[in-house]
Order: C-alpha cells, then sequence, then structure tokens
C-alpha cells in the first residue's frame, strides 16, 4: 500500500517536470479534459504550454479558451507565437476578445498590435478598455528601439508627502493593475519624479512616516527617447528591478520592469553577433523563419563584400602582370595564410572592441588610449606570431611541406629542388637554404606589418563609427576583411620586392 | 529673490546629476568633508561613486572608510573594483573589517575572496561571523560556471504550513538579512523544495490562509551543478525574478537573484563574442587588462589557425606544380574572393547557430531539420550571389578591371589581349569573349558550390559541438575557415580542370 502511494507519487513527480507535447493537448482536447487543462495551467510554466499549443489547429486553441476560465489563460496567451495569437483575435467574439485582451498588460498588448494587420488591431483597440486604448495609442507613437517602446503606463506612483500606511492601503487598491508593487515611484508637488520607495523599506517603515523620508534618492531615470542599448546598459549597470521613464519635464510617464529589460539585453546581443557574423538581423525567431527570409537575410552582405573583394582581385591581377608569380611561384602559396591571419588578429581586435562599446566599458572619448594599449599589444602578438612563423614556414620547407619548385645555379651547375625534401638528403648548397630562409623571413616579416597594421585599424574602424554615432558591429568586421586584405597583399610584395630585388 | 532660488535649485539638479571625478573625491577628503561624503552617498548610485574612487590613493580610500558610517559605506566597498577591496582589507583593524565584511552579503564576500592572495583571504574569513563563513565555505567548493558558485545562501525558506500572517511577521524579523524578500521559498514536511510564494500574493492574501494554498507550483529549479549559461536560459524563458537551486535530496539550498542572473547572461554573451572572435576569453573587464595580458588572450588561436593554414599552402603549392597558374595567371586574382565569399557564407550560418544554441532555440536534436532548413536557403543563397558573381566578374574582365593576361591565337593569327579593356574597342574575336565567359562561369559555379559547402558545414560544425556537449562558439569559426579554404581550393581547380581541359 505504501509502496503503491510512492509510486503514484514518483509518477505526479515525473509528469510535472515534463513539458507538454502538441500530442498531449490535442488528446486532452478530444477527450474535452477541461479539468486535465486547469491542472496544466497550474503545475506547468505557461510559456511551457504555449510552445505546444503553438502548432495546435486553430479551432483547437480556440476550444481551450472558450473551456478554461480566463483566470487561467490570461498569462498563456501572451507567451503563445504571433500566429497563434492572430488566430484567436481572428475567431472570438467581441465579449471574448474584451475579457482577454483587458487580462493583458499594456506594454504587451501594444507589442502584439503594432505586428498585427490593421483590421485584427482594430479589433483588438476595439476590445481594450477606455484607459488601456489610450495608454496603447500613446505607446504606439514612440519610435522602435527607445525606452518609449518597451515601457508600460502600468505602475504605482505617490506623492512624497504620503503617509506609509497610506501607501500600503493603496497598493492593496490598485497594487493588481500594476506590473510591479516591489518599486514605487515618487513624484513631488510640481509633478516632477523625485525617488523610488522600494516594497521591502515599506514594510520595515513606522506606518506614519512619509515616503520622502524612506525614498532613495540615489536613483537613475531615462527619457522616452533614450536608446534601448542604453537602457540594458542602466539595469546591467545599477542593478534595477524597474526604471523610470521620463518627459521632457521630468515627468514620470512609463517605468521598464526587469523582464523587459532582459529581452531587451537578449536582443541587443543577438543583433550584436548577428551583424559579426554579416547577417541582417531579423526579430523573427530563427526557427519561424523561412528559408526564403533567412536567405534573405544573408545575401546582402555576401554580395557587398564580393563587390568589395573586386579591389583584392585588382591588385593581385596588377601584380601578376609584374611576372612576380612566375619567378617565384612559392610566395602565392602563402597568399590565404597571410591574409587569414591579419584578418584573424584584426577580427580579435575588433570583436572586444565591439563588446567593450556595447557594454559601455569606454567609449569613443578613449580612443587614444585605448589605440595605444592595442598597438603595444600588436608589438607583442605580431613578435611573437612572426617569430613563430618563421620557424614554421622554415620547416614546412625543408621538410617538403611546401615544394620550393626553385631551380638553382650555383658556379656552373645547375640544382633543381622542385619536389625537394629534407627526407631526400640534405642538400647544402649556397643557393636552397639561403632562398628557403629568404622566403620565411619575407611571410613572417610580412605578417608582422600586416598584424601591427590590422590590429590598429581593427581599433579605429569600431571607435570611429561610435564617434559618429552608428553601429559599430555593422560596418566594422566586413570592411576590415577588404582593407586587410588589400594592405597585406601590398605589404607582401613590397617587402618580395625589397628581399628579391631582382623581380623588382 | 525667487530667481535666486530657482538658480541655486538648477546647480543643486546639475550636481546630483553628475557624476563624481576622481578629482571631486579629492578635494572633499583634503577638506575632511564627511557630511560632503554622507550627502554623495545619499544622492549618487554606489556605482558612480566607486568608479571615481578606484583610481584614490589608498590612504585615501581608507580614510573614507573611517569617516563615513558604515550604514553609507557597505554597498560602495562591493562596487570596488579588486584592487581597491585588497587594499582596504590589507589597511583596515580587525574590528572595522569585521564591521564591514558582516554588512556585504555572502556571495558577493566569496566572489572577492576567490580571487584574493590568501592571506588576505583568510583575514576576510576571520572577520566574518560563524554563519558566513560556514556559508563562504560551502559556496567556495562549488565549481567555477555552476549555479552553486553564484547562488546566495541568504533567503526565505517557510515551511507550506505557515499562516501568512506568520510569514509577514518573519519577514519583517528576518527579512533584512535575505537577499530577496519579493520571493518565499516554501518547502513541505520533508523538507523538499515544493513551491514559492511572490510578496504581493502575501500582500493580498487572508491572514488566516496558509502558504500552500496562494503558492505557485509551476516554479522551476536548478541543482547546484547546473551550467550558467543553462542559469541564464532559465531567467529569461520564464521571466524569474528569483530561482531556487536545489541538492540531489529536492532541498533547497540556495537562491539566484536575478541581478546575478543579469551579470551572468551578460558574461556569456560577452564570451560567446570574444570565442567567435577567436579570443581566449578572459574575466578581467578591458579597461584593466595590460596590454600582455591582452596579447596572451589573442596569440594562441592565431598560431592554431595559422598552422591549420598549412593544408591551404599545401594545396595551392600543388597546384602550382601542376602549371595551371602558368597558363591561366587571372585564375589566381580570384582565389581571396572565393575564399572570402564562403568564408562569409558559412560564417553567417554558424554565427546563427551559435546564437540559437546559446539561447536554447533549438538543440542538436534538430540538427535534420536545420540542416535541411539551411541547404535550401543555401541553393538561393548560392543562385543567387553566384548570378551576380556572373555579371560582375564578366563586367570586370570586359572593362579592364582585371586583366586577363591573355594570348589567343586564332586561324594562325595571335591576339594579345594582355592590358585589353573595353575602351580599346571591343575586339570580338573567337577566343577573348569565350575565355572571358568561361571564367566567369568558373569562378561563379565555384562560388555556387562553395556557398552550399559551406553552408552545410556551418551548420554540422556548430550542432556536432553541441552534441558531444562542447562549446560551439569555441571551435566553429575557426574550424570553418580552414576547412573551407582548402573545399575552396580543391573544388575550384577541379571545376577549372573540367572548364580548360587543356591544363588538367
Amino acid at each position: 500500500m505504501a509502496d503503491e502511494e510512492r509510486k503514484i507519487e514518483e509518477i505526479e513527480e515525473e509528469d510535472e517536470e515534463r513539458k507538454p507535447t502538441t500530442e498531449d493537448l490535442e488528446e486532452m482536447i478530444l477527450r474535452h479534459d477541461v479539468n486535465g487543462f486547469r491542472e496544466l495551467f497550474i503545475n506547468t510554466p505557461d510559456i511551457d504550454i504555449a510552445e505546444a499549443a503553438n502548432d495546435l489547429e486553430p479551432k483547437d486553441l480556440i476550444w481551450v479558451f472558450r473551456a478554461v476560465e480566463s483566470k487561467y489563460t490570461a498569462g498563456f496567451y501572451d507567451e503563445l507565437n504571433q500566429e497563434a495569437k492572430e488566430n484567436l483575435v481572428k475567431a472570438l467574439t467581441d465579449k471574448e476578445l474584451v475579457q482577454l485582451i483587458n487580462a493583458q498588460s499594456v506594454d504587451d498588448v501594444t507589442d502584439t498590435i503594432s505586428e498585427m494587420p490593421a483590421n485584427l488591431a482594430s479589433r483588438v483597440l476595439k476590445a481594450a478598455d477606455k484607459d488601456m486604448r489610450r495608454d496603447i495609442n500613446q505607446l504606439l507613437n514612440y519610435k522602435d528601439d527607445t525606452a518609449g517602446s518597451i515601457m508600460t503606463t502600468e505602475y504605482l506612483e505617490f506623492r512624497d508627502t504620503t503617509t506609509v500606511d497610506d501607501a500600503i492601503d493603496e497598493i492593496r487598491k490598485r497594487g493588481k493593475d500594476a506590473e510591479t508593487i516591489y518599486t514605487l515611484f515618487i513624484k513631488n508637488a510640481k509633478r516632477e519624479f523625485v525617488g523610488t520607495v522600494d516594497l521591502d523599506d515599506l514594510i520595515w517603515a513606522k506606518k506614519s512616516q512619509k515616503l520622502s523620508e524612506i525614498m532613495n534618492r540615489d536613483v537613475v531615470s531615462c527619457s522616452t527617447s533614450t536608446d534601448q542599448e542604453e537602457v540594458g546598459q542602466l539595469f546591467r549597470r545599477y542593478d534595477l528591478n524597474a526604471l523610470a521613464v521620463l518627459n521632457e519635464d521630468d515627468r514620470l510617464v512609463g517605468i521598464i520592469t526587469i523582464d523587459d529589460a532582459v529581452d531587451v539585453m537578449t536582443q541587443e546581443s543577438s543583433e550584436d553577433i548577428a551583424k559579426m557574423s554579416g547577417v541582417v538581423s531579423a526579430e523573427t525567431p530563427y526557427m519561424e523563419m523561412s528559408a526564403w527570409k533567412n536567405a534573405k537575410q544573408c545575401i546582402p552582405w555576401i554580395v557587398i563584400l564580393l563587390v568589395l573583394g573586386t579591389f583584392t582581385t585588382m591588385v593581385l591581377n596588377r601584380l601578376e602582370s609584374q611576372q612576380i608569380f612566375t619567378a617565384l611561384p612559392i610566395l602565392i602559396a602563402f597568399i590565404p595564410t597571410l591574409m587569414d591571419t591579419s584578418g584573424n588578429a584584426g577580427g580579435q581586435t575588433t570583436g572586444l572592441m565591439i563588446r567593450g562599446l556595447a557594454l559601455n566599458s569606454f567609449g569613443p572619448k578613449q580612443t587614444g588610449k585605448i589605440l595605444f594599449k592595442e598597438f603595444r599589444s600588436a608589438l607583442i602578438v605580431g613578435g611573437c606570431v612572426a617569430a613563430f612563423a618563421f620557424i614554421w614556414i622554415t620547416m614546412e620547407q625543408f621538410t617538403g611541406i611546401v615544394d620550393l619548385g626553385l631551380v638553382v645555379e650555383t658556379s656552373g651547375a645547375t640544382h633543381d629542388y622542385s619536389g625537394f625534401t629534407i627526407w631526400n638528403g640534405l642538400v647544402w648548397t649556397e643557393g636552397f637554404p639561403l632562398h628557403a630562409i629568404t622566403n620565411s623571413a619575407l611571410v613572417s616579416v610580412t605578417m608582422f606589418a600586416a598584424i601591427v597594421a590590422s590590429k590598429s585599424i581593427g581599433t579605429l574602424l569600431p571607435m570611429g563609427a561610435s564617434a559618429i554615432k552608428k553601429d559599430p558591429a555593422l560596418l566594422s568586421q566586413p570592411l576590415l576583411t577588404t582593407v586587410m586584405d588589400v594592405t597585406t597583399l601590398l605589404v607582401y610584395f613590397a617587402i618580395a620586392c625589397l628581399f628579391f630585388p631582382a623581380f623588382a
């Protein structure tokens, strides 16, 4: 008996931890299992149910919303994807929609509306009650990616002269509609925002104290036009739970809560990574993107880079006409390595810059300081890598990993070193080791110069972009690659002409 | 009079918004302006003061901690950098240290200690009171980058049978020591974690209700060994304010709060960007890193890629020996463009994969589905880019942007097209346009094949890494570059031999 009980408990526990699948939901809908759905909504996070429900037939999803009370489904609706939401808005009756929409928070509804076709958006607006409709219309007016567009208008604001006791009463009355009750926002007689009170301070305060006595005055705020990237920076830097958004008169018009800030930070990081990989970033999640849309976000940069690559083609083409390849074909073999290495070195620097700028660890004002730092670091990196390359390339040539393809005439005799490897026995003539070592020296000196140039340009491009208020992630990597490809080739052949004057 | 008042107010307002500089602090210390410091701590966020204070002389900083009461300086200490913290620990008396350390939270002290030299760490441990010392020692035992290492042991836990009234009393008594009072953690009779109660639900509940009646049962938790990247994913997915960390017996041993989770998410994004740029990621902030340390994190990958680049050198070298370059030197000029394009195409895919895996939008189980999607997208991208490349390269050749360097013999006569451009007049012979168009076809067909191959490999590498539980960001980009460089070259010359059978 006790054993059986334990078994049942174990099964229940397992059920709790397993995420429901679309098939599970379909089965429950077939069985018209309303109680099962109530249980599910109580025991499972909404997002886990929503992910399975996104793939349901529209009529099945509508059944769920009709059969289960709205206190269970309100949060669940918010987690559905745009398509499922639109299907519901289309199918529900006006009355059902009024109930559903008014149970949502203003900022979530605004987000959904802004991506809906006009006829559905107006259905939702009609369903919203008067206050909510006014707030939605206000929020829709703020530009994308600003604090105004991500804030919500559902917050608790108090006069600084309010007593703790009155504030607690008011929270009990109005708090259910607010996005957060953990931070209260305080205004003075002129209706200007002057500080915040944390709920825990309210709990510990004496009932007769005024809010002005317990409020935090060291608070940060932003304006409606603040960029959302900066909003993320403020949350990170000041460990905020909620941020006040002010209008030009320093009056509170909205707040941003930490969960929305986390979404913004994630979105900004994803955008930076997408831009660094040369993808035109889309807001659609990867799994919901069609192959066409995916291709569309990839093509622009590839084509732009292809066109920019013309410079490389031109330089290589001009150099060919100087017959240098015909005389020393081995030089061609090192071109990819040289171009890759300089691109990698600059890419590292650019990556560090883009992230530092995004997190506001430094700004374009410190360009001089950072350039000097990167330059010193470039000397070290360039020195170490060049030294290694010298040894490595010499080794490549002596072991025959690369074939010199060289015919040397010494004191009248002709030595053919094509296909020569160290394993054939060491042929120590005047010409061969000299040539091999000159080759290594040429490649490693070029590498040193290219690394220093690449790291310097890799610092200046993002810092410059940031100084003229452009997004540093967007242009830096591709421009760097093109500039460095051309620079490296020119340096390589300039040095080659110095090392092998006969071909100049 | 009224004017003057307004002016003073304006000045005060400006002062409030300006961040203090190190010089401001030095001046105040010279004046022994204790009141000024109290004002500053009230009106300015700690992090803003700490950033200026990090550059103070140690003796000045110590003066601040001696002169100003610890209720002002406790939060300020936590925001100082490691060096400043260590200087303080060195200089303060035992008694002062006891006061300072016990005002901190356990997880912050643990973080600081783990980076301190042993003698200073043991000073801090001695200063901590008994409970805190036990907790620190426990936290120090968890592996880096696990939930155990970022959690705190200061939380509020209640039995499910506790009444609302009792819980509120208890919060008033013990809440000050907890990291958060907004989430209460609930255990059952077996001391297993069973749910959470939000503080707002507590406020709205009837005083006689039991916590089990109002608690959320749809809560997520993690174990002490959960990777911190997964912790970030949980916070993002479930919009959490605090997360329960359980041991093997399902008992609560710590919690992670949203501010620590935000730090973790930021750190993980930075690491991914660093790895994608081929930088060995360091935890030191950029501005605190020396040029040496900076170089050290850059060198390993450059050298590894340089060694891997040997394959490219070998392939090019072998192809040289087939004399194909001597016969058709123009082929060399397109090598960088081809290699860059295939690298870019694969890099885009890898970037999307790395981010999607990091955010848990998909997992290695969906490899088949995603590979199919990327393959279709690759056909579209490859087709569009190849079509464009065909036109562009033909244009390059006809306008003389690249020089064919071609000598064609037609019906006995020899035509030299070196330096030929369309501006010299169109010489329409059998040989020339045919060659130019064959070149374009060769390059664009190669491009198509390389893009499809690169996007497929760019999908498989990160998914494979993730399937064997390796970090997809670490290996994918560099390996991709090397594999694609070699693949592109081989495809290029295989197709060249098909198009120009004479050289095969």
